[in-house]
């Protein structure tokens, strides 16, 4: 096999969750279809960490347009979104998603990872020093933390983490709620998300 | 979101099988993950098809070091590979799987797409005046062609057409076994498979 397509096989194999028969298949499809496609995904990859950096504040994606400037994404640029209230998620993705819900008027604080003692992810790879300045920042003060972190076990023992080492911050810490979602079965729902919807009963009115 | 971004999610959500959560995660991981391999894998592409292009005796994906030189691949210059013995089939994918098994001493002849009238690829769109050409070349005579389309509804519609289309180029033309894979359980297997591997039964010795 050309020497180049083994190349671009085995850069493709370190996207997420992409195996060696994924890599490959990817591979042919740029060596053999739309020659466009691949020499507008190379030029634009080739200069994609120029345009992009994380936002210094949140975590998030931001735009940057000259080299030497400090980045800042839109959430945290837009003066209409609420200082006060922060939500903490795991990843960019997760962020992008609570922005499609339209639901978060407030700005974000993304912590990269999640603890995970099964997988050696310790306190100490998370960035809670960074949260409790951000927290504590007298420009932007913050009067409540919405912990976002998924509702798996990982999630919940980040979530336990955020909460107790915000404790001395003087916030309300507040965690999103778990239950049956919109439009699912109880009858194809987990025990688990069944309990915890019962938990987190609310009253009608 | 970035508008680079943006364009870099549009042009992965082109590679096969990639939706736009995909498209979403692949291209936030080359946004925040390793720098180098955005970078690198953007060089990679956008030179790719400078490199690379089909065999123009076989489709196999060939290596070219010039531009102006005519793509040959590695099997179809390999002097040892018999030239009297020429295997069809649909992709790049599945010449590349025959070779692994390291059972064909012959050379390729890659079809590229497979007869469809579901999909409404009729026999016009595939290239068998090419193919009977090659069978004919006076330079590397055909004596046998395999056909290694998949044993799938449109491979096995495209297996007839081949046979019936070379039927007057006096060669003989033989087809892939079909039956129950190596290492398979005839339990789990489903009955068209059970019933190629009793009507394609094989006496011992």
């Amino acid at each position: 096999m050309p020497r180049h397509l083994v190349r671009v096989m085995q850069l493709l194999g370190r996207l997420p969750g992409v195996g060696d028969k994924t890599a490959q298949r990817f591979a042919l499809f740029l060596a053999t279809g739309d020659e466009t496609t691949a020499r507008e995904l190379g030029r634009e990859l080739s200069e994609l960490r120029d345009h992009v950096r994380p936002c210094r504040a949140c975590g998030n994606i931001a735009e940057v347009t000259a080299p030497d400037e400090t980045a800042l994404c839109g959430i945290c640029r837009d003066p209409r979104r609420d200082p006060a209230l922060l939500c903490v998620v795991a990843r960019v993705q997760d962020l992008l998603a609570i922005e499609r819900s339209g639901a978060m008027r407030g700005r974000y604080f993304v912590l990269g990872k999640l603890l995970s003692p099964l997988e050696g992810v310790g306190a100490e790879e998370l960035p809670i020093d960074a949260l409790r300045a951000r927290v504590r920042d007298p420009h932007a003060p913050v009067a409540e933390v919405l912990v976002a972190t998924p509702p798996s076990v990982d999630g919940e023992a980040t979530a336990l983490l955020v909460a107790r080492e915000l404790d001395a911050a003087g916030v309300r810490v507040t965690r999103i709620a778990s239950g049956v979602p919109h439009g699912g079965d109880l009858e194809f729902a987990d025990q688990v998300t069944i309990g915890r919807a019962i938990e987190g009963r609310k009253s009608f009115g």
